[in-house]
């Protein structure tokens, strides 16, 4: 008898599929479909988060595939993981344009996540989901610190620029934008008066503290009803810098991440819902335990538990 | 005259007894024995929580002896500090039985208070206070994100499996554990049937916060008033991960620090709480402020303020 | 065309007033005067603190002007940064001289901030205050985990001792101070009496968080409603230790960020409150993302949100 | 077409084989074969050297198969990566066990390399080879700053043992090791002189540099020429502490990295050596820039360049 | 008299000339012209290489303008600090653009200094100097790890490729270009082939160890005694990984401090040498005590004595 | 039986006597005394170097009493921990009279070993030699990268004064004074004047290095044969950087740990040398493996074992 055995990261094929490692396949038909898109060279101040959908991928044997507190067995939601998008290494913008093209071949899929990667990934990936579905009025459902309307004209598709290419970009009107969590003094005057005008819906996060985060994520939802589908994007910077050192832009503040998960499960419930992105993250900014990758990978949970409750 | 005197953490006389170290004696008779249990060896991924006991007594200097929320001076309680139980280098089995004889030894003291260690000491101590109480029921209040109900009969008596041996070996009743501080992605699905199926009780992090940890607590007491003696175990990882760094298995989405001081003084009012241990922190993981053992310590004096209300 | 320019941080004139390091001016009138006292060789464990006043100024850049929750333009109260008092090297008594003497001289300012250093500063500037205005009663309203009453006759000036410098100087009277945030073991016994004894106010931090801190707050206010003015003192280490790796002092059970931010607000609103300090946070102990100074910035910038507000 | 791919840590078969982990094959005949010995529980001061089969592996990426200085293409010499043996959780005598009896079960491979794992895998892997071949005589190279002479009567099989279990155990005779690199403070009176009373050969770092490494080498290879076939052991805790933070018993004073580079390449060069192992690499105690385990890896490259020279 | 004083850090004017940021003036004629280049958004794995400039010019307040081993005054040659060449925030080819022109414009300095960034501005500043002297033959003279071939049409003009861009675009030709510091396993078989065909003069670092720095270097130059200026590159990546931790390509192997210390002394004296970069240092991966940061500085003084000490 | 025992931390009297712990006694006569000197509220930057005697004593336990080296048992001579003078809080010129009060006390021991603190304290210790025996003409051997000639006049007598104070005091002559390790960019032009009008003999890094360390020292103790002792003082900022990460003064280009042993094995032999303090090692600075601390300890030891060489 050998005792000699692959090293488990390799990913044998599991026995038992106990854990999140195992239960994601890495081929075939799937409810969801789960893609990186590593790319934070568009980060305005210097930024790994491209490390973040390795990182991501790697924290999953630590994770069961069962929900203790909802009693959910996740394995019955098939997910696929479709890989990276291959990234240009110093022409972000044909970097961006393979992300838009991916995201319009996977926007068909019952539900996509993207992995990113800084926040000018959203931009290019909800323009893949209007090309995909042209006709469609699509909303934003946005959890971040900032409002990220800073302007394409001076900075090029920057990561603080997202929602400003989509609203002036036409993809996306400015009143089918919800940002939820923001605070304090990190965004300038003329940035709060361009989403004023535009008409996004802001909401801060003592008002979404106050509400519960459940009840935020139900109104913000209904006040999108009129779309046809909504794209929902986390900005990690939304969370409290105690709790996600590994995200340059966390401050203190911000969302805890018991609020956060809460926030995430209600979004998952939500069938309007139909893509879904986690961005910023930078895994090399992480402390010692990984606090910050461990919250991603349980938020990622947390929506997906939510879908599995979907009736 | 001389200015040369001993340094402080030699531990001479103290001239007046203002803080733990001055407290807590070496020798003599005493209402609660405390003792560590430096084993961590048998820990399933690598630990040092072996150092926890000696990590603990350090900080003592940093806390006075008086709890100003309760405006109780805890030197009213006598405290005696018996040392490590020696452990062999290499045999964990030997080391776990000389636990267990330590602790049938000494279980007869009002209180007793195990530093660990892993939480396989949990097993040996339990199993040493049924020797020295063969006809008492014995009930077991577990502060836990996991259930620690893996299969002995694969891993050995290694750390997640405590709560198993004592049912499978019948020292304890599945329905004499109650549970707190269980959440999320952090037990597999059939761990949770194993504990179904032996009527374990389990209170999730999301119902003890939301009924308060003081009644929490009091319910939990409440559900084993049909034992003989309770013994309380705190798995240092029911914390948070952004307030316990130093606990390897801690999670985001755990237990808040004042949360667990909250329940920790209701605990030790419990009169029916004759044994307690802190188990799984890990000294050589903390952050650089040492904040996990600092809410060791604290945690400890929480359950010490107890004791000294009851009555 | 030159692309050269300078070095941001060497605070080129702004074309826009958009962040605070364009809006704090060098020179000439202003509302509010800030200036250092970077003094931390009084303290009784080696500290940093004396550092703060620098890594304070440097974290201005991230931060707007603008507050985005009371949706109000900080630019309309004008802030004139004085720079620091020089200290002595080796003479402490020297330095703390010449903080009161600074003290005296800035006390007619409308407002008062002195960013410290270590919390024997407070003691100094609290008599240059007095100095200024001898015939005014003096309130001290005190956020700190400890009452800082320890006897400068053992100690000499040091930061554990300004509360007592004050009442035993007769300064300021026992029952005008206020102090907020108690909790645990961080007091002696003997401490915890002296301060009976003077009529020093606690309030514990479990008091504060059950009447929340703008209550709190409030109560604090009127509770010195006699006196001519309010000095607020914000020792750094009320916070909690997960939020504040950076004072060396904070604890686990602390007050949280978003708790001192919303004291600081009420703080800001009370026009009897004419001078503030922040102490006691060590920039070389904070951790890799700079979170506590991050927090130390907010806090600052919410007590001008509030000053803003008033009236 | 897609722009999707998996990424490269799951490793895609290569296009062109130009790095370490291309060129490991994970199956079919090979000159070298590779094994993972992931025990560390038997070390006496708590340790995660388990953890280092692992971490070695997921560097491989980062090193080319070409050695620049020597010109030699490295993927002449095949190497097999045989995974590592199981470990059971708790046993350690079973642990030990299994990695002796894959280790006679691999010995009549060209050569073998063993990653530790702590240098109690030393005398098991010792006593597998001497199974293989009982008639042969069999010389240890031993790299380190300790003797690893301590008593297994006291400490069972414990990391501070091989060399006396070797020996007590008549598997090697004291005269047939050769210890270089000891110095300072780091072995006691008794131990050297149980080290003198068997004929170990001890040279100490400062003889060692004095020499030059390359020479000292092949005056070791030559004291032990009477021997059928060398095992080298190299104990990372050999390296100075300055370059070898991930070893917790690195000491001041020890080799430098240049240094165990020069000595790999010639014992590669040594026909007679036919077995290596590298213990005692602790990957979480390594610096924030894995300095450690890239020296551990470019350290094992070394003395396969010294093997594709063997003529 | 008043205490309050500027803080140091806002560049006060010196009363005395005694530390670098004195002595180096932000305006006028000079013999030197330093400036920054900070982008690294080029690089291929994620840098903050970029914050280099701004780290570099806050440290110089801890050296002194005089240098003890030669017992030279540094304030004989004038400085200025042209600042930083302005980036784009997404568009690196235009940035690298800038790069050239900025250079070009400057290229008629006695000598200038570029602050980098990573390797990728090297080929926009050998360009820019090439266009400002078009007729001259540059040669290279390059202390880096790598040989930095990799080809740029399939990385674009990325950080791993400036020396392949200037042999393929004939702005320099291969045998002009002299690599000092190759070792180990950090360039592919192909790497080196392309290196051989051009013509690349490599000198490894056992080499240069082996002759000694000083030597190494006046062989290097005066095997490029042909060209008409020598422009040195200084890839901090040489250094080894204990004693430059912030530069995230170092490698265990690589030159030690004091052998670039050497190295720089003797470029610094060389008259042809006319232009100087050091780049793809990143501060944030620096370690707690700022090492790399310290050890850029002082390498750029010890070229500055060089300089100094040209007749 | 009991398996209880005290922590060994606690200095349990010893069975054997095989460690440092053991050998240093606490009480009694003793050829050596040490001590420490716990301050450094008197260094000009922020420092915790008063924590290096709790620190220093603390790490005993993992070096062994025996040099491997030099074959040489340390047990044979006695050595007596005399405690640390107890400083004054606040008052640094009563701390510092105290140490030099206590230095004259213990000056007829055969050796003295301070530990301190900052430097300011060795012109206390060497006061208090000279007070002792005022007919005697102290030399002083200095290891430093600094001349720690600043004045006192414009400091106080903070810890770049103290050779400045011994000259100008009169209690030592410049040209008594040798100084090894300057090298760089450390000494300001004005201070290397005094030095040299004062006759100083300045030995540099370089030329240490190109001499030996131990024939650099035989050359100094030569230098100073006309004194009647000699005081060594090690700044242990003569370290470089990468190996002393825990002296916020050490530098890039400073001494090697192994310089260092070699230089201190010949001082410790040098029957003239009858003081030597060891000064300004921050541990609150260390890195993770504490490697300066062991690095401190190791020098320490060096001493001693040339002192036991002696005759």
């Amino acid at each position: 008898m050998s005792y000699l055995k692959r090293p488990e990261w390799t990913w044998q094929p599991a026995e038992r599929v106990t854990h999140v490692h195992h239960w994601v396949k890495q081929e075939g038909e799937a409810d969801v479909v789960l893609f990186g898109a590593p790319l934070s060279r568009s980060s305005i101040s210097a930024s790994a988060a491209s490390e973040y959908p390795e990182a991501f991928r790697k924290m999953w044997k630590g994770f069961a595939a069962y929900n203790l507190d909802e009693r959910i067995d996740l394995t019955k939601v098939s997910v696929r993981d479709a890989g990276d998008v291959a990234m240009h290494t110093t022409n972000i913008k044909e970097s961006h344009r393979r992300i838009e093209e991916t995201v319009e071949g996977l926007a068909d899929s019952k539900l996509t996540c993207m992995i990113g990667g800084d926040h000018s990934t959203t931009a290019c990936a909800v323009r893949g989901v209007k090309k995909a579905f042209s006709r469609e009025r699509i909303g934003i459902l946005q959890l971040d610190t900032h409002l990220d309307v800073r302007d394409p004209k001076a900075l090029g598709p920057a990561n603080g620029t997202p929602i400003r290419q989509l609203i002036d970009g036409e993809t996306v009107k400015g009143e089918d934008v919800v940002n939820i969590g923001l605070h304090g003094y990190f965004n300038t005057k003329e940035l709060v008066e361009y989403a004023d005008e535009k008409g996004i819906q802001m909401v801060t996060m003592r008002e979404a503290r106050r509400a519960g985060l459940t009840e935020t994520i139900r109104k913000a939802v209904k006040a999108l009803e009129h779309v046809d589908r909504i794209y929902a994007t986390i900005d990690m910077d939304v969370l409290d810098i105690s709790v996600a050192p590994g995200v340059p832009a966390s401050t203190p503040g911000g969302m805890k991440s018991e609020e956060l998960f809460e926030a995430l499960l209600e979004i998952g419930k939500s069938e309007k819902v139909r893509h879904i992105d986690f961005v910023c993250l930078d895994p090399q900014k992480d402390n010692h335990v990984s606090a910050t990758v461990k919250t991603g990978v349980y938020a990622w949970l947390q929506f997906m538990t939510g879908v599995a409750m979907r009736t």
